[in-house]
């Protein structure tokens, strides 16, 4: 049976719900197999989805996925079971929940911390347009070292309404649990329910309830009926307590290596060159340290951490906290990394202004998953932070063209005593590469042509090299230059190109990035001056290739854009 | 005596350290009412800053202001008493902490809530350097709302360095506390210390004491030599209560009102405005609700909050939060508008992209204070706002060019099913205009001449006409359009025009704003397109008019350019 239904679930029994939790698992298992995905996390919140569904009302009743890594039994429980196998894949469903692909789904998440905001908000409406239903806010315990957690929790006593709040505690995140908050859990999870424990989440105008063994469907349903019952006199907080990758030894043994799983890249990792770069560069320089908000492995940088545990900061999902830490160790003549990944830097945004660069300090900014990331969709595309990085002041940005490249800026960054951002996809070639200077472009190919192709980063030299082929049979050359900063730019090889013709790619939004600093260079100057990037929209799931072509960086259009001005 | 001596303090009786306090007091007062500035708060820390500077040996030992509306005193006591007078004035001393200013001031401040964070950075960093000094972070209970504070409790337990917390609380923000957390502190300032709020703190890994009368140099002197000595074993709050405004019967019985004070505008303020327009407009549409995050009073909202107190929403200063709350109740038919500061709305960046347009919900984000603002500076200016968010695909934004246009924005929004940034200066005149629509703008002159000038916003209108009058001096005539909306830009307005020559102003960075957005449309159209806004640096504090002639926006400038090209 792959046709998991809702009403079915309603009059189960124990024992059929069983049963059933585990076809979800082993369809959830053998679908991640085939199309990566999010696994011990899903794996973990199998029963407590399932009992979810048989004690509330879906989608009368309002369920929010905090980050989104636990939906898949829900999704497989409202319709979704038919096309469960297209999990992740171009136009198949999303990884994470989508307003648009269901009426079950609520409210679309993928960063940590918004699903308390978000539960009080619709609490809150329901309570304004006189509806009546049920609210609930699945969160893992990682989320809760959030702040904007802490701030939703602040709002309780402030807005008035009543959601049930579910910590789904694994004592992970992606990487296992840390700080104070963390300790916290632990020691609830451990001795049943301290009072001043319990005290602190009850200050905050909320009612604690639990732990209950969340992999257990005899425990849970009677905890969410009371819970439900509960929650229509005052919010509620449920605490459960799952096992990350419940169900298949391999995950429960190794929960972090299994979070997300994806089809092993044939490529090698950029991570992996910046854990050997810096851990090279710290073991020379004792200023270096690095931090990270919760990614240490996906990052990279486990091998710096178990060199210089001393030097290393994982803060948990705190991404606010990490910029702002990294700023002051630089106050002191330290020389800190923060490494993360290019959409959760948003959240950044303004200690990197405030904090960084408006003191103008020697923050290395590491900034992995630049460009489209494909399968996880729109939460988690890197194409913003060329436009969001490139007008503020003092800080210097690096686009590496391979892996090789990575290495001499990651060299040259200890050098450098300003804010400095390098922006690299998730994999690509070792390759080659000359010295790199701050602020200084390269020439890849020149000869006598009209057009120059500027393209940045590993996928548009690629790219720029495919169109320079085409244009060949075209009968045309073309020149390329490895744009490899945005700021500062080149300026002196900018006025010595000779082209009438200027080419720029970019694995980003086309509004704010390469292409607008160069077209803003080049005004007036009579070049014609043709710019490509991601076009204005949100960037679905999908293969990378097929984002780039579809929008924005497909070959031939570019080629026909340039034929269009070389010929006229 | 206006030079007041750290030295003489160490040595200085109570009685002559409560003199000195009311000679300080005096000189704050006496000061502010000349330059403006902020008054309750830094009134309130007087004895609090004094007994910090007899207690501790700055600028060895470094203390940090969150925020740093308290900064005054310390300014006073460490060598800037003879400056004091040009507070806030071009060229004079900032109103915020500034590294660059003195060694006394070991971290810059402006935004809320980083204080902890950067003391932890900085305690590290010692640990890490063998050094030995004190680290002092003074926050304000206003921020203990923020949920970056939060993050960096939560980090006490990674990081494993020893500060001393100092949690200045006078139960006010800006507007009054609120939220949970206030509730907490709220009772320990009342009934002395009850176990489970003490433990509400000491679960993150800190030693609390207190509260202590932080108006009183007797009580202030003996609990910062205990906290200073317990600050050695472990991390520890000490919990000092002062009264905001103190000293000044005025400002104690209006302390919101004294918060901020700055010579008294002529022109109309847009907040008053929003308040009574939006009030208007809900009268009309129950689906309205106001959001702002600890801004009521100086967003103007006062009346809206008044007149519909279930639909309003004062969250503190948790711009996250708030972000996310809008997103969520526009999930449920209702239409929120979340009014707050330029500068303070790059806190949620990362929210507005996740939350708001990549669900592409009805939420109306009224943006004051934007573009340069001043006198309190970098950390206050709102001149980035057009950048960082012109690239965020669902968005449109507005520019009004009076106060009129900004009316007829608002009544426009509540019909508008899409997100939607109206950014506005804090005053200007009230004016006239005609009918709005969304991606229209206005033409606003209109003759025989080959030049335009596109403006977006009152300042950047002003000076139009201004070039305007001056370009007529040398015989030229030029047109003006009211490019009032960045995005969607009026396509057919920009294809339309005849002109050789397009003059774009904007009153925000020059990089990724308007100009970007006009020179894009008209790339390779051979038309030459001038582009005016800040040049790519942070705007110290100053009068507006001299920080637009200074950084990019000066009449003179703009004219010559303007002729270069049309005598050619």
């Amino acid at each position: 049976m792959n046709n998991f239904k809702s009403r079915e679930l309603k009059n189960a029994s124990v024992a059929q719900l069983n049963v059933l939790c585990e076809e979800l698992r082993s369809t959830i298992y053998q679908t991640v197999s085939v199309c990566g995905g999010h696994l011990s996390s899903n794996l973990g919140a199998v029963e407590l989805t399932v009992a979810l569904h048989r004690v509330f009302d879906f989608p009368k009743d309002k369920l929010i996925f905090d980050v989104g890594h636990q939906c898949y039994t829900h999704k497989l429980l409202s319709g979704r079971a038919e096309k469960f196998h297209t999990l992740r894949k171009e136009g198949g469903i999303s990884g994470f929940p989508k307003r648009e692909e269901s009426v079950y789904d609520c409210y679309d998440t993928g960063h940590a911390g918004t699903a308390l905001s978000a539960a009080l908000g619709i609490g809150k409406a329901r309570d304004l347009n006189g509806e009546d239903f049920h609210v609930i806010a699945l969160i893992g315990d990682g989320s809760f070292q959030n702040g904007l957690i802490y701030e939703a929790l602040n709002s309780l006593k402030i807005l008035h309404t009543k959601v049930l709040i579910i910590l789904n505690d694994n004592g992970m995140s992606i990487s296992p649990t840390v700080g104070g908050a963390h300790e916290v859990l632990e020691e609830l999870r451990q001795s049943g329910k301290p009072m001043e424990d319990v005290a602190l989440f009850e200050r905050f105008g909320l009612r604690y309830m639990g732990p209950v063994n969340g992999n257990c469907i005899e425990e849970l349903l009677p905890a969410l009926e009371q819970a439900k019952e509960a929650v229509r006199e005052e919010t509620v907080l449920l605490h459960v307590v799952t096992q990350k990758g419940r169900g298949y030894p391999f995950c429960e043994n190794a929960p972090m290596q299994t979070h997300g799983v994806g089809p092993k890249s044939e490529q090698k990792e950029y991570s992996a060159a910046l854990g050997e770069e810096l851990s090279a560069l710290a073991e020379k320089d004792e200023k270096i340290v690095a931090i990270t908000a919760a990614m240490t492995d996906s990052l990279g940088l486990r091998p710096f951490f178990e060199r210089f545990p001393e030097r290393s900061f994982d803060v948990g999902i705190c991404e606010e906290h990490a910029s702002v830490l990294a700023a002051s160790l630089g106050t002191q003549g330290l020389k800190p990394y923060y490494a993360i990944y290019s959409t959760f830097l948003q959240r950044a945004f303004d200690e990197i202004i405030h904090d960084v660069c408006g003191q103008d300090l020697p923050v290395t900014f590491c900034i992995d998953r630049a460009g489209a990331t494909g399968a996880d969709g729109e939460t988690h595309q890197g194409v913003f932070d060329l436009s969001y990085l490139s007008f503020i002041p003092n800080l210097a940005i690096a686009i590496p063209k391979n892996i090789a490249e990575f290495r001499q800026m990651l060299r040259l960054s200890t050098e450098y005593a300003h804010p400095l951002a390098i922006r690299y996809p998730r994999a690509g070639e070792e390759g080659e590469c000359s010295s790199v200077e701050i602020g200084k472009f390269e020439v890849l190919h020149s000869t006598m042509s009209d057009i120059v192709i500027m393209a940045a980063g590993e996928r548009c030299i690629t790219l720029a090299e495919l169109v320079r082929e085409e244009l060949h049979k075209e009968g045309l050359d073309c020149n390329i230059v490895n744009a490899r900063f945005l700021k500062p730019l080149d300026e002196a090889l900018l006025n010595s190109r000779s082209e009438k013709i200027v080419v720029t790619l970019e694995d980003n939004a086309k509004i704010g990035g390469l292409g607008s600093a160069i077209l803003d260079f080049y005004r007036n100057s009579g070049k014609i001056v043709l710019s490509f990037g991601y076009e204005d929209c949100f960037l679905p799931h999908g293969e990378v290739p097929s984002l780039m072509e579809k929008y924005g960086l497909g070959r031939e259009k570019i080629v026909g854009e340039i034929l269009k001005y070389a010929r006229r």
